[in-house]
């Protein structure tokens, strides 16, 4: 009875495992695994906003992580049926022609530009631009399926970076690997260039691939581009696969490793926050949405539905990348819980700097932990508008709608009484407006909305963050109940890949841990919220 | 030998009496009280901007501070030529027809429309806008003096708000009175609304007095703003006078409450920073500010330099208000210090939510009263323009140029790095860039500026405000050696009057008390200030 399905999600500072019955979604263990080198601070230069991950990191915290989850549970080992990953994204390596991380190499082993280049690494800033630029000057806009913007965290601009700023690097390069092909291509042991199959998520989001011209950009746009990059397209790949096909089957040596069959499937890669919207069982109507530090927004449209519309200023839109059979559609904020984090790091400096040494530390800490929800509950007491206080959300630049990471965030509306907490109710609002534009961007191209399905640590521990959301949307939240989406997606991947379920919906069905909790909008808050969305938009309109 | 003066200083919440030797300009002694009902919190409520003081609170400490500073003074009391008196302003109350502040009488002890209402009352705003409507429209404008907008703070707006609102007080009421009117003719002994001598200050910058068009605006006028005032001009005043010029001697009655003679002379009254600015040796070109909460700017010019040119968007100009025989002309920043004041209780709202009452109530206190020096020594690190923070001033609405109370601030350019003393400089950038605007307002209009006199609580004590501020007018700041500069002004009028100087530059001369310590402007930041400036400014533009 191989009913078992292991989920393994890479986020940006662990690895988690996690081993799910795959009859019903039962979370039967988990492990998590944070990355040694990466704890230790090695490879990065936040100045530079350089930020590498040794692909040992990944190995070594999937091995333990999985060997946990099955030490845990005796007799599991024997009914895993899948296994399935997701990783952060677009965080590709260099590799020879063996698909081996430059990294792994002798005489690469501490070089940064040898090993993964994570998700927010924004070396790239300068070849995102010619990217772009290149792209509004060729007669077919290969960035037409991305919003229209590459950005500096994408495979392309990463790549190039690498290749111009190092010369043994360069020397090195056969071709390059996304986080999300590379697991499932080392446990099926094919990892050839070649031969690897590719997800269709991180190709058609990241790296300009779509069936309309063929896979990847033409060798022409990308020699143009630079003429280091003449030859690479012929020796990556025209076809992606959808997370739901198997890539292989274990390979005797990692069966050897992880103590399981060589008939445990490998499904394809994809990335975390798709991953999520499937464990958070996305359909068509709902706007999913990861909500952490930043959000990713998901939603998944019937092709027929979508026709041949662009969204433009969205993250990308590919047939696939989520559910098989439709169209993933990629949007999100670039600061959400972050900005809460800012305000806290600012109102916290007196206490840290004038009471540190004089009070004992615990008590500090302990005081300070409470900071945001004494805040909020502070907030929550004061009716929208009443303080005048207006920010925008885009302290850390704008992702969508439209792209513009020049952008800076703005608090107006100040007088001698505005309070902390009321500077931090317009915060949150701000993120909420924030949401609400995006959600019109989708709107106004003809895309439904019914509800908003919240996952993350915010949609789980913020309650006035998340009626302030639904009544600023005008929409119900459902908050999943999935404590770990992401890896309860991959899950449903592997349980697919492997022949648990037919497809991913039924996976979903069979599978889904449903909501914990909706926030209703409330109706008698909507001409409040349109007024201060509008004053929002205006401050935006004006200050950037 | 009577050479000692009194200058009596009438603050927001005290009375403070300076003995001061005429010749040389030395303090003898000192006496500060505090008006116990005000201090008590009555008559007054925040939230409706009502500030209302009862006229014994200024009787009382006038005489306890008279008599402490002669106390401690053996023999002062046969050596003192005169006293003159400096107060805030316009703070009016209305009178009956022996000038007696209807406060004082049966029925109205209790009463806050019966009080002087004091400078910084707003219940007034409906009044403002009809009298600024009236003037719009009426042939004659007779703000034009007094920038061209009439103030909720001034005497007409406030004498009318207390007339429509208070049935009792407008049966009892036939004329009204200014603090610093009123206490000069009781000393002297004259209150009588057509005998006691008015304040050329209080009446050309607050009550549109002009020698153009012969004094008080007309019955007419009056009386198409509201059939309330009808009458009221013919029992008010045609004459005004400078502070130079005697009102009278000391009444027998006064006299022997205070222990004088009734041989000392009593000066006219002027207001707070007019008294401040001459204490502080005013000269033409010297652009005199008290600094505190909020600042109130002051220059002098010969006439015949001003010509018939009006000066928009002041507080007025008028001939004499501050040195007899030059048009004094009036500025101000309605947020200064109070701004900083602002950041730091939302800044401290976390230990005092969070620590209050865990860890010692003195060792908290001590810290928050760290809180500004940290942020300014922390500040004074950052280079201008590196944070990318800009402000506006607004958040106690604008003062000059321009007066608009509905502004508000704004803090710009926030990013997830941006710190609290980067805020913090940020906003005593705005504060700077604030004063600019007054000062390019003046220059704009001829009026030669080459230097700033700073005085009060900033000026002496905040050198990293002081020379952000220099740097930003690009020119010299010169702290006054007053401390207490309205007191000394006040008894610099007090000789003048008692004849012991023959006017006020000879009393400057000799009285003055030079300056500590001189802020050169930094020529190096010229450039970017002035990019700073344009910036603060677009802000402005566009958020308001």
């Amino acid at each position: 009875m191989k009913n078992y399905a292991i989920g393994l999600d890479y986020g940006t500072d662990s690895c988690r495992a996690v081993l799910v019955d795959a009859a019903t979604g039962e979370e039967i263990a988990s492990s998590v695994q944070y990355y040694p080198r990466w704890a230790a601070g090695k490879y990065c230069d936040p100045a530079l906003n350089r930020y590498r991950q040794h692909p040992l990191d990944y190995v070594e915290t999937l091995e333990a992580a999985v060997k946990e989850v099955l030490a845990r549970t005796p007799g599991a080992a024997r009914r895993v049926a899948g296994i399935a990953v997701d990783t952060t994204g677009s965080t590709p390596a260099l590799t020879d022609d063996r698909g081996v991380p430059l990294a792994l190499l002798p005489g690469f082993e501490e070089n940064p530009n040898a090993m993964f280049m994570l998700w927010k690494d924004h070396t790239a800033v300068a070849e995102a631009a010619e990217i772009n630029a290149l792209a509004r000057a060729w007669e077919r806009d290969y960035t037409a399926y991305e919003g229209g913007i590459y950005s500096s965290e994408w495979v392309w601009a990463k790549v190039l970076h690498a290749l111009r700023a190092d010369a043994g690097a360069r020397q090195a390069a056969r071709s390059w690997v996304e986080h999300c092909d590379w697991i499932p291509a080392l446990l099926a042991g094919e990892t050839r260039p070649g031969s690897l199959r590719r997800s269709r998520c991180a190709a058609g989001h990241k790296a300009m691939w779509h069936a309309a011209w063929g896979g990847l950009p033409p060798e022409e746009f990308l020699a143009r581009l630079d003429p280091l990059l003449a030859g690479w397209r012929a020796r990556l790949f025209a076809e992606t696969f959808t997370a739901d096909q198997p890539v292989g089957a274990l390979s005797p040596e990692w069966a050897g490793r992880l103590g399981l069959s060589t008939d445990v499937v490998i499904a394809g890669g994809t990335f975390d926050c798709h991953a999520g919207a499937v464990g958070a069982q996305v359909v068509p109507g709902a706007f999913v949405r990861v909500i952490g530090t930043s959000t990713c927004d998901i939603m998944v449209v019937p092709p027929d539905e979508l026709g041949d519309r662009l969204i433009p200023g969205i993250c990308g839109q590919v047939d696939g990348s989520v559910i098989p059979g439709m169209v993933g559609l990629e949007a999100g904020q670039s600061g959400f819980g972050d900005i809460y984090a800012w305000f806290k790091r600012v109102l916290e400096w007196p206490t840290r700097r004038l009471l540190a040494g004089r009070v004992p530390e615990a008590l500090l800490e302990e005081a300070l932990d409470r900071l945001v929800p004494a805040l909020s509950e502070e907030a929550a007491g004061i009716p929208p508008g009443e303080s005048g206080v207006a920010a925008t959300d885009w302290m850390n630049g704008r992702r969508t709608p439209d792209a513009d990471q020049s952008l800076t965030g703005t608090i107006a509306g100040l007088t001698l009484g505005s309070s902390a907490p009321a500077i931090f109710r317009a915060l949150v609002e701000a993120t909420a407006f924030g949401s609400r534009a995006i959600v019109e961007r989708f709107i106004e191209h003809g895309i439904e909305i019914r509800e908003v399905i919240g996952i993350g640590g915010i949609a789980l521990k913020s309650p006035f963050v998340m009626q302030t959301l639904a009544d600023v949307l005008g929409m119900p939240i459902k908050v999943s109940r999935a404590g770990q989406a992401c890896a309860l997606g991959a899950a449903m991947f592997a349980a697919v890949a492997a022949g648990v379920h037919p497809n991913v919906l039924e996976a979903q069905r069979a599978m889904g841990p449903g909501f914990a909790r909706v926030y209703q909008p409330d109706a008698s808050l909507r001409e409040i919220y349109d007024r201060l969305y509008l004053k929002y938009r205006e401050i935006g309109n004006v200050l950037h």
